[in-house]
């Protein structure tokens, strides 16, 4: 539960405002580079924290994202023409390289041309690709180094990313990402009028005598039986590693550890070590709508063409999209419920595991209200999670750089899955799992 | 004419306002019980005076109308699922009843569960089945008895009960229901240039010398014949009876007469002592649109299966409607005025009783502006309506109980129409038309 | 560049304003005259300077725009019943006339009616027809003569006149149309990567040598070499004169020159004197949109039936339309911007001129901010034209009678272009091409 103050100071991120100032501390994903496939084409809009840009790929391949309003009469640039190494205003011709330097003003004598320049650059984020990202740095002074993240350091055939809007404030779809305890009801399937597996993804029931079950499958049974998980919550250099433990068969824990990276990504759990991972990062559009960037990637081998086909197509945190990344299942829809699959097969009726996250998120209002609330041990991370940001919005007001802003090396870290016997301590779980690759000090 | 003030007392019925909690100390039409239609099927999105619930039947067939918000972390229960006699909020799977109790909060530990569990109630309101109509009281006292409509009391198959959106203010939308001087031009039908008749209801033009013509056939003639009714209103323990009386043949008078219950009922007049009877109750969803609930009903006999079909297809006060009880004809496509119709056939060249009245008052405002007005003696009934329910907007704010809402029995009257002698004292007419269902005191 | 109070003061036409009171001063251009086509035809919803009314053409085929709301109970007169030499309110029946004297209250006792029936008058623009447009004059006082166009004084089959809906500020599209420096990039087409002629007006590369072309063709040319043409700014008794010079072939100037009439009036240039005559009215609609009424006339000759069907069809200034005079290509639909095109053969990617047009002036902003700007010599007409109207918004507020507004015979005055050698005085130049058509005192 937060005050009034808090929620707002947790869920504005426009310029001028605390969390504004911390997300502005960071590198964030902009746009796909797939967005601006090639040289020269066409520019695209995009709205970051509120902030309007339009962005383009130069002739060498080079990205801008400036400032959409021409300084000569007003004229949006997103009309603008990209050639030659930049972008050229289609009312009068006046053109701007991807750094924002105004190049050419035709309709001024070269005098005149001259002395007005300088006053004539536009403001132009700086940019970076990584990992199929454009990345984008808001923020005034020099730009830190970009985060390392493990999807965008292995070979491009190791990892499928994509996007997906959000019709709501980011930190509340962020803390359905951070909420495991969620996955007992949200994504169940149901049976005979009882919860069994993930809905379409594991339709079988499970068998209960645990018996000859591996634990691949017991997972979703452990899901089930369990719907309070214990949550421990580990500090490190770029934010929290949260770890869950529900009971499972005999006198085992089955452990789903999440990373939260400030400001606002997450790497997911339900993967044990020879799967692929799964990362987030919620983008705020302005404060009733967000990006999520979603990530697959494998560590140890290419996608296959199968897995990235499903990918493409809907599945798992990748929505069933229209164009511009667009779910089908959305507000305006009611996510095309389907309340007979709800009586028969699904906990929700809603079809599709990021189509439930984002029902709920938006659900919660266009910014969830958090002054009524009665948080409970499993909603420690979220707790945890709150007072982490809302601490570096205090902290960036005093000039402290934001944690993690500074540390690059530390976001190179894994989500995952692990059965341990229930006395096993937890950073003993967390070292046979993760190895050097929790970001947690062992 | 009202002042400004009193044009906002009258029109805003959303919390804390004094036309709002006149409106909260009554019984009010929720939804039709047809939109529970069984036991656990999918919840109904309600919104009462400004105020959002979600609606449900629980499994042993009981109304649940509840606030939408789970107490937990705010998801809402509107994708929540409902079965095993309460709605489950689909995030963590805390449990409600119809009264609004919390059952389960499975995130819990037994013990933490015991002690949070009371702090964990929703607000729910009372709801009360009636008619084909579930009430609901939004009140926070203890709710006084159901008014006793003689539609809700007749055999189900001797009514026809319906809803319809309206798109603007209540109380407008509700004196268009008071005002019977509007038949004379709104509804009439054209031949030759000249009004005649009801379009659609009587397209043949009666004949102008009354002999032969019975008068079921010769109202329709003297209501276009004399478009300036004179009043007489009488009150009673529930209301107003609003008698409106025209010219017809010798020396007779058309006397129409309309039931005002408070504070958003109407029974309609247009019937002779063997014709089906009409009523009407305006519900704000907020204070831009209502809904209207109409009812139909026969106190002597079962309706035909004519009449009920053309009731449901659109016909008198029900209009031909799309999904979720939209119009067809509605302010956003001008409610398909065809204004060849409207030379040749139509006055107003709008298709439909309803259609006509609903355009008329929509085409008032949102919310329309009484501070301009031309009020004549044909607007009586509108005058003393506004008077009446401004009184107990007063009232309510010292405590005063609001006419009618202690008074369960007074609303058990009928409305109607009479041919008398011009002559016959007013109570005279009321007691030989509806004896003792008048509500009058003769 | 203007101040944030400046540039409200020019943008805001609303009741009560500074620029409100300057366009209330001037005959609007309010419908076409064919939009209300016939005696009794349907009535027509108009709003002018965000003020709403409704037009009607009586039995005698008079025209009246009034004021909708009908003064007994506010229904809209929209929905009325044109007959008889009135509108009919639909509700019970009242009856205006063109001037918005009330002609019947039904609903009233003759003695009744003769005493209210002065207070029921509405309010009623004075209206006249001329040049197919129907004009209002919207101000308090009495009207003055109607400016005499060219155009409306010319034989009806001289001329085509229709309207286009803007949406954006009036001010900031009425620039677009004072601004001949956008001519050498907004329409310019491409071949091989540079800019040609005009796109699909000239789809031929004009040869570079200029000899044995004719001006007609090498001032495609002559457009896209000079990016930079050199203003004069002319006043006269109805508004300004905007010389604006490019070099053209050996020792020539190519001039455009175009009229501005107060307070929102061009006319293009473009045409040598053998052609076809272009004028614009930018009519706020409210401070978001406006109407832009094009009027297109040869004073010589009858206009060809193949060019009043290219004008229908969207030519030059008259875009293709769809219903209710909304061009297919517009703001909600980025305007069709076609990037291929914009690659290959079209500086913009955007089909047709007033497309062009309408998008940059969208592209400002639904209200252009005029704080952030880099003025130069090419824009020497935009200030010019703001200084003027602003300067009318002064003097409005003093009682003094704006510029042209009792000068009707002073908008008879033309535009056009020349070709000149380059040491000849602006007046002898403005002289040899219009005579005394230039309104400029020579």
């Amino acid at each position: 539960m937060l005050s009034s103050e808090d929620n707002a100071r947790l869920t504005r991120t426009g310029p001028d405002t605390p969390m504004g100032n911390v997300f502005r501390a960071y590198w964030m994903p902009a746009l796909l580079s797939s967005e601006l496939p090639e040289p020269d084409c066409p520019p695209k809009r995009v709205r970051l924290l509120g902030e309007d840009f339009v962005a383009f790929r130069d002739t060498r391949g080079r990205v801008g994202i400036v400032e959409p309003v021409c300084p000569h009469r007003g004229a949006n640039l997103f009309f603008g023409r990209v050639a030659d190494c930049g972008i050229r205003c289609s009312y009068h011709g006046w053109k701007f390289d991807h750094r924002g330097n105004c190049l050419e003003m035709p309709t001024l004598t070269p005098e005149a041309e001259e002395r007005v320049r300088p006053r004539a650059a536009i403001r132009a984020l700086e940019a970076r690709e990584s990992g199929d990202v454009i990345w984008a740095y808001m923020g005034d002074g020099p730009a830190p180094e970009l985060p390392r993240f493990e999807f965008a350091e292995v070979p491009p055939e190791h990892r499928f990313v994509s996007k997906k809007l959000q019709q709501c404030n980011w930190a509340q779809a962020c803390e359905g990402g951070l909420d495991t305890a969620h996955f007992s009801y949200l994504h169940a399937g149901i049976r005979d009028g009882e919860r069994v597996g993930l809905h379409e993804v594991s339709p079988q029931r499970p068998r209960s005598d645990g018996e000859n079950e591996p634990p691949s499958m017991a997972r979703f049974r452990w899901l089930i039986e369990d719907g309070r998980p214990q949550f421990t919550v580990l500090e490190h250099d770029a934010g929290l590693l949260l770890c869950a433990s529900r009971e499972a068969d005999g006198d085992q824990l089955y452990w789903r550890m999440t990373q939260f990276l400030m400001p606002n990504h997450s790497l997911a759990p339900g993967n044990f070590p020879d799967e692929n991972n799964l990362g987030n990062t919620w983008v705020p559009i302005d404060d009733e709508s967000c990006w999520i960037f979603c990530y697959c990637w494998n560590p140890d081998r290419p996608l296959t063409e199968k897995e990235t086909e499903r990918l493409s197509r809907g599945w798992g945190v990748f929505p069933e999209m229209e164009a511009d990344y667009v779910p089908v299942r959305r507000r305006e829809n009611d996510y095309l419920v389907d309340r007979t699959l709800q009586r028969e097969s699904s906990f929700t009726g809603i079809r599709g595991i990021s189509e439930q996250d984002q029902a709920i998120a938006d659900s919660q209002g266009l910014i969830a209200d958090r002054t009524r609330e009665l948080l409970g041990q499993t909603d420690l991370g979220v707790v945890k999670f709150r007072n982490m940001v809302l601490a570096a919005a205090s902290g960036v007001g005093e000039g402290k750089t934001p944690k993690g802003a500074d540390c690059p090396d530390a976001y190179l870290v894994r989500s995952g899955d692990i059965v341990a016997p229930a006395d096993t301590e937890i950073l003993d779980v967390v070292e046979s799992r993760f190895g050097t690759m929790s970001g947690v000090a062992l």
